[in-house]
């Protein structure tokens, strides 16, 4: 096996949007597509209760990657699918993964997210809630007219795993002594499954054999894993400017990811009565705590190492994609789980 | 049209309890079903996260009145339905109203449920959040596994009308200007539409005509509203004891309920001056606030008159079910909806 080099810490800041131009390779192939997703979900937005869609354009509208619905577009079009069902369900992907972030937020009391407030910031949390409950219906709605019984099967699959690993983050929570594996199951069931179900789902409506269905699921739970990975060393390794949320929210939250994991199992015994009382929630922290724990993960290599480790759930995620024959949409697969795991935003 | 006398409040809070037969008549006959109902409920509750099921059953198993998912058991029968399909289906409905109970705790910061304290005063906002998204996506893994795209339809328009709804009602919260009407359109979409589509899918499962789904349909969302109402009573109304949750929790939230809405319509302009000042909210309210707006509300007869409206709501459920030949489900079902206008509790 290779040696897997750690970049020092001023370089992996330097790194990510170079590799941004995979995102745009993959979105100008399905572009037909996605203005037509754009358009179905702004349309289904709507509702005769004005708070529903000012809440919800403000969180979809406001962008984000769009990389949910964007791989269920690609993986279809990967399968040879060359119809307009996916349309709405890559829809109802996006719905659902707004519906989580719109709960995330509530959760987590968060107040940035996409480089703006937060929807729980600018509208409550009550409302948040709620519009999170209608986007989630909403998103079955748009199944139910599909009338795929296996793609509903596939998406309350993911929903219900999704609320598990959500609950069991929330476990973790301000426990310092989280296993590495432990935040692999819940990063798995939060973020990875979904991925999985709206890379799968392109094979379903493209009526493609299960063992189709199963290297698109391999994919996408691989890369999702990948993401989730990046997301937490981004949390604090990125630039303000760049994330868009702020920086150190998982610290403040005491959250367990896996760059504090490897800090905390690589640390002294010192290192570990800060890391227990830092973790502990933010009434247990003090000024400077952030900026300590940065040090202390820069000197472990946690930040580098945690991206190894993402860098290989990206190539199970590439080596999914061996069987398919030679496609643009293939390439910009392949290309995006490089910017998944490369990405400084 | 027939004069209706109001009851004086004395007479109103003595009654109730008296018409529980109408509930146990109906439990019993579909006993088995709903013993059936019951063990699903608690085995699809379980989760490999612990604090899920903990959570999940705090709130299911300590009861309430299962009325939904008898009504889903119930109309089933009423249609001559046989098989066993309608017990997936009700614990689905009883898991979407669980969901939203979850959900609205949080939203209203309810601390008692049932008669002990809420899931959220006990395991935090933050679990009741996730658990009810949990609880409503097994609620479609339930109906998935059905495979009805029928009852799917029914049952995610409902759950999107019913966030709706939540969300139609927290725009009125505070606003004494409330009128009847936003009321009524607040309580059926949050409240009757589940009703009926509880009632609705027993005709779908048992195979019947479109008329008769539209039957039941129509007797399920009156008898929904109809109970609305008398909650909305009974939360200023009842006996503490009796109703298992904080009298005056409504007030407390500045919720427009339609006693309240009628005693303001009905009162002087000080009175008015009165109503805005606490419906604002529970920082603006002072000793003595509730007993002050009972005492308007009974001087108004906003307690007899709101529980006249509902028994019009209950007098078209009744009706809805004419056509159906006798039948001993069709009998308890006409008496279930006198003890829903009439119950104290």
């Amino acid at each position: 096996m290779a040696t897997i080099l750690p970049l020092k810490a001023t370089q992996y800041e330097k790194r990510g949007a170079t590799d941004e131009a995979a995102l745009e390779t993959l979105e100008s192939l399905v572009a037909d597509d996605l203005a037509a997703v754009n358009q179905l979900i702004l349309q289904r937005l709507d509702s005769p209760v004005a708070l529903i869609p000012q809440l919800a354009r403000h969180i979809i509208a406001a962008g984000g990657k769009r990389l949910r619905p964007l791989l269920t577009l690609a993986c279809a079009r990967l399968c040879g699918y060359e119809g307009e069902r996916h349309h709405k369900l890559a829809a109802s992907v996006e719905f659902i993964h707004t519906a989580t972030l719109l709960h995330d937020d509530v959760v987590d009391a968060s107040y940035l997210r996409r480089g703006g407030p937060s929807a729980n910031a600018t509208f409550g949390n009550q409302a948040s809630v709620l519009v999170g409950d209608f986007l989630f219906s909403r998103a079955f709605q748009l199944m139910v007219e599909d009338g795929s019984l296996d793609v509903l099967r596939i998406l309350s699959n993911a929903s219900a795993i999704i609320s598990q690993g959500e609950v069991m983050q929330l476990v973790t929570n301000n426990d310092s002594t989280t296993s590495e594996q432990a935040y692999l199951e819940v990063i798995r069931a939060k973020t990875a499954e979904l991925f999985a179900a709206a890379c799968r789902i392109g094979a379903v409506v493209a009526g493609r054999p299960l063992a189709e269905e199963e290297t698109l699921r391999t994919y996408g739970l691989n890369l999702g894993i990948a993401f989730q990975i990046v997301d937490d060393v981004l949390d604090y390794a990125a630039e303000q400017k760049s994330l868009g949320k702020a920086v150190g929210d998982d610290f403040r939250e005491g959250k367990m990811t896996l760059p504090v994991i490897l800090a905390i199992h690589r640390g002294s015994e010192a290192e570990r009565t800060f890391w227990r009382r830092a973790l502990n929630g933010h009434q247990d922290q003090r000024d400077g705590d952030l900026a300590h724990a940065q040090e202390l993960m820069r000197r472990h290599n946690a930040y580098a190492d945690s991206t190894a480790r993402a860098r290989h759930y990206g190539a199970v995620a590439r080596d999914a994609l061996g069987p398919f024959p030679a496609h643009p949409v293939k390439d910009a697969l392949l290309d995006i789980v490089d910017f998944t795991v490369e990405r400084g935003f």
